[in-house]
């Protein structure tokens, strides 16, 4: 079986040795007062921005690593690995800085992007709201032009990074009467007046992580804050953009199935049951047969994906077949691993149990698995 | 569709009322209460006990409520119903109990049984052990004779009622030189000197559980302790008691499929998205269509089941179908019914998404769902 | 494990007897014979009609058995467990004639049925069109009304019997303008002018069952011939008949599932593979024990189902969840035991081939299973 | 959507183009004569010869067609685009073919190799017995060494080609105290005094292909017929082969489940039902945006396959995941799209219906997919 994925360099692999110590010293060990006060250490980003790790396919110039999204993949798959949820660096490097770099004024760029690559910022994008899911289209929150200024009011909902985000992105309706087109996306930083985050969310799993309702009232930011030179293209930034971010959960889920895979097999090896290893019974052997199948062709799959991505040609609907079929293939795979670890699987000292119920969200998020389906058959 | 099971009666359903009314107010209120000390209130029980909702199902004589298993299983559907998982009254009176009352001496039915039913006394049965899971044969907890007490060493794990038991059934080794002919069933008071809790054990679900460790040593009682007449008939009480075991997890799961499925009708039908409520997309309506069909069919199977241990005639490999079907099938009605939630249906405040990871552990527990298709295959 | 269904009488299981020794002599050993014919023996009706296995629920008065769905399926069952799917029997007894009993004119019942009930008159009803499925709404065969005469044109498709039909109910538009409610149910003798078969359609399986098109060219019968005292009635007659022939549909599919489950049990036993029986095996075991649940629950269910019938209590969207679970149930059952018998499953010699084969249409006649998912969702 | 393979080379498109010629002006229009017949033409052999078609990745000294696995796959993929499941040209070129030129006597290689890529000779195997499945240790066929011949005795079944082989590789004891090294491989020519051919047998698929028994009684052959330099390497001969047996049998797989989505598509576009294209609704969009996901990750991880193995880099346990995978996912996708064509997907008319009953059996040869899983767990 292949160790490093195709589109592994030299670079990235020397890379990965960085992103695995950096994630069994800074992430491993703290993983239960993580969940407990429902965030990481503020200076955790501060860390890993010392060491490089944020921004890394962020061009030099405004302080990323110049690297591009197999860097990225790299860290994903060893924090997903080291199975942490808690911290929100996918979306802070790989998907909002990418926003800024697309789209934001050339000295907005330069003041914010090599503050999120030292982790002295920590972004987040806010897209859902309370009455929307995936569908952006509807979204209420608003933002008024007056004079140099936009006013933003409205409230969004499940915020990854939402207690500690110091840039946001806002999904907005700078005209009302349009659905898609009417779309802005503007920058606020969190020191605005009027801005307030709520608690952190009581999720059932990634109790990590920080995930929030946000509130913005009468929050007044320079109209330079709005992505793109013109009013209205939101929804074709964020169309543009989301095929990286599902790329990402993809990545996330393909490797949480082989770190499931690894440790389930080390597991039914040494756990005896009716005087045999538990792998000694046939349904472990042919259960572990069809995961470590369809892990091995997921991982196929998505080094085809990345691959492509890395040329520049990763259509939406592949994407959308990567995300939605990783993810619930994840699931199945995990809940039979699960399984396997008889009454341990449910504890959570086990990380098995935590990939379990972590993992569940991300048919849900960046779109869920029936947007996915609902995307592909438009192309067929 | 129907709305009492074909077994209830004017006297369950009169149950069902005082029952209802219960867990709405003292089980849903303190949930979060129960999860963050990963155990119900003590005084909890004593309520119950005051109410005649403990031993429902053991003769008045020894303070029980005369009624059978449909009285049983009344509570542990509105249980069910509540999301309610940290209560082990299940355990308590439709296990522990009727244990005490098919094999103990006389003189001690009378001593325990009557405090169960109060509430005083709360029971635990301790199968499992660090080193074995369902293959009760090779415990290690053993019960050496001296004189006339047994000593008791050893370990268990997983042990429901963990914290707040006061009657403990430990399965023991009365001969070690034996498989399951050396299987004794002997009950040790949390009084005992020698006996000892281990903490709460943290899971992914059912945190208001006291689901724990229990260790053994040198820990001495009576050899009238003793289930049954003589040594050695452990593991064939242990083969007669558990099916009703069986029964009750089956009960627990198809109320939670009844409840997870109205829940979500009516979350899908108030729910919009775009521009309509989520219930009127053909996939939700085909997914709740079929949710609905498997939920119907583990009713009816379930209440055949019910009818036939009401009977005296629910053979082994029946409720072994039961068990592993209805918890299976509960996982997935449980896992769409959460999809279709979107992000609110990981979200701990809806009840769905307790459900979902409270749920997962019944496909483990009571006999995995895989010793269940062994159990089976045994009479093809 | 019980061997007689819930429902049965001493009739029943006297009728039993009968019935399996009408299919061991006159369908079993003819097989191949009706495969290659596409269609039985036509008098073998006569034969049937001889023993009194035919309009076994129709009431003496009309020459029937009068019995009731009990009978119906008994017979139903041993022709499954025979593996016989050439002879449409239960479609002329347990369909068409009860057409006739509920909505002919007396006149025409007392011509009509006792012939049915002797084999002297084969029926049928043709409902589907090329260019129409599942849906009779927008049935284009006409019957337009001329002096006291209909004059029939149009179409059908997929109409079982078709090749040995003397009478056909006809799904037409008497008022091309409606919808639904232009729909009347037309009885045809296959002797009117302007009516023609087509070849028996060429299927993959049930290859023995006469499934054929039909023509109506200016075909006219008696305005008599007319079911209901009035015009439009026919889309409330099929919605008050299509229950009991779905629940044909699941009385087959269980009984297949048990035949099925039975053979196997035999061959996996007998065989062996590696040197051990191939029941064995760990797989077989669990694959099996699956299949023996959901066989049990559906035999469960089906009786449920019958039972309600009986009484006149089963509503629709119930007989909807037995028919597209049986059937989705059978083919899985058969599937699984199809790939035990390895390469003898795919051989014809092998009962469990044209079991499987035969079985996959159930998923779409009588209203495909997705028709059915919608209409339980309406009741949800 | 990609169109052409990520191995394809100008060379193999050109080929492709012949071979869909081929396919659909020799197979096409005859496959209900071969299916009556049981077999194809025997002259189809030598028209593919005459256009170069056989043999295609044999050496041209040998008369083959001297290109590799691609061009096989090219053919094999033509074909089963076709729906033709009656023509054994994979089985001839690119198994007993290959298994001469890998350890026949050169002489024999010079004899028999050239007419065979001529369609002169047909070509066959023949593993299984009527007692073994794919258990291929415990053969019964005997090889006794007599004088410079060998006598051989047994009896095959399931022999691909079995009615037109001109040769026969024999999997026979050559030492019958042994199990896998007691085994031998040894060609048979047709016309030898001993040997006989039973009827095709009757399958419920692949109704073309004359899969039949052989018998052998004391036929004898020249010693040299043995492949191999000495006796029992037939095994290790076998072990060596079946992947690309098996990879033959994924490509299938593979181009099946491509043609079946885009007939599928194409219909559920132009059929209506309830007055929209069946493709209007969410279920079919659903079912086949999943159909397709599916597809397409069969083929990026074929395709990954077939570059590994024409790097001669393909492992045993990923070709075991192939095969299983692409074979299992094959028959769900055609199970659904044949259900999207309501009873039409059963008529044998429309090549959906055909593909789903012919496929079927590609999970059960050339290894049971429980094989593979057991390959593939002893490697975990």
């Amino acid at each position: 079986m292949p160790t490093a994925p195709s589109w592994s360099t030299p670079d990235t692999e020397q890379l990965r040795e960085l992103a695995a110590k950096f994630c069994a010293t800074q992430l491993v060990p703290h993983r239960d007062r993580f969940a407990d006060q429902h965030q990481v250490d503020r200076d955790l980003w501060n860390r890993a921005g010392d060491l490089g790790l944020l921004c890394l396919s962020i061009p030099e110039q405004y302080g990323g690593g110049g690297g591009n999204f197999a860097h990225e993949a790299v860290l994903l798959e060893e924090q997903a690995k080291a199975g942490d949820t808690a911290w929100g660096a996918g979306l802070h490097s790989g998907i909002v800085a990418h926003y800024l770099l697309a789209y934001a004024a050339e000295d907005l760029k330069q003041r914010w992007l090599p503050k999120m690559a030292t982790g002295e910022l920590v972004g987040a994008i806010a897209m859902t709201e309370p009455g929307t899911g995936s569908d952006l289209q509807s979204v209420r929150t608003t933002a008024v032009a007056d004079g140099d200024e936009y006013v933003i009011n409205g409230s969004k909902t499940f915020i990854t990074n939402g207690q500690q985000a110091d840039l946001i992105i806002v999904v907005a309706k700078t005209d009302r009467t349009q659905g898609a087109s009417g779309i802005s996306l503007i920058v606020v930083e969190a020191d605005r007046e009027g801005f307030r985050r709520g608690r952190a969310l009581h999720k059932i799993g990634q109790q990590g992580q920080d995930t929030s309702e946000l509130f913005f009232d009468d929050v007044r930011v320079p109209k330079a804050h709005l992505l793109g030179d013109a009013e209205g293209q939101g929804f074709v930034q964020l169309m543009l953009q989301l095929p990286q971010e599902r790329l990402i959960v993809a990545v996330g889920a393909v490797a949480v199935m082989e770190a499931a895979l690894e440790q389930t097999l080390r597991y039914t090896k040494e756990r005896q049951a009716f005087g045999r290893p538990v792998f000694g019974f046939q349904n472990t052997k042919f259960t572990l047969a069809e995961a470590a199948t369809e892990t091995r062709i997921a991982r196929v799959f998505l080094d085809h994906c990345i691959t492509e991505h890395l040329a520049g040609q990763l259509d939406i609907p592949t994407v959308a077949m990567a995300k939605w079929w990783t993810t619930d293939k994840a699931m199945e795979v995990l809940d039979n691993c699960l399984q396997l670890h008889g009454g341990y699987g449910y504890m959570a000292e086990y990380p098995i149990s935590r990939m379990w119920v972590d993992q569940r969200v991300q048919r849900i998020y960046a779109g869920t698995n029936e947007i996915m389906k609902d995307i592909i058959s438009r192309t067929l």
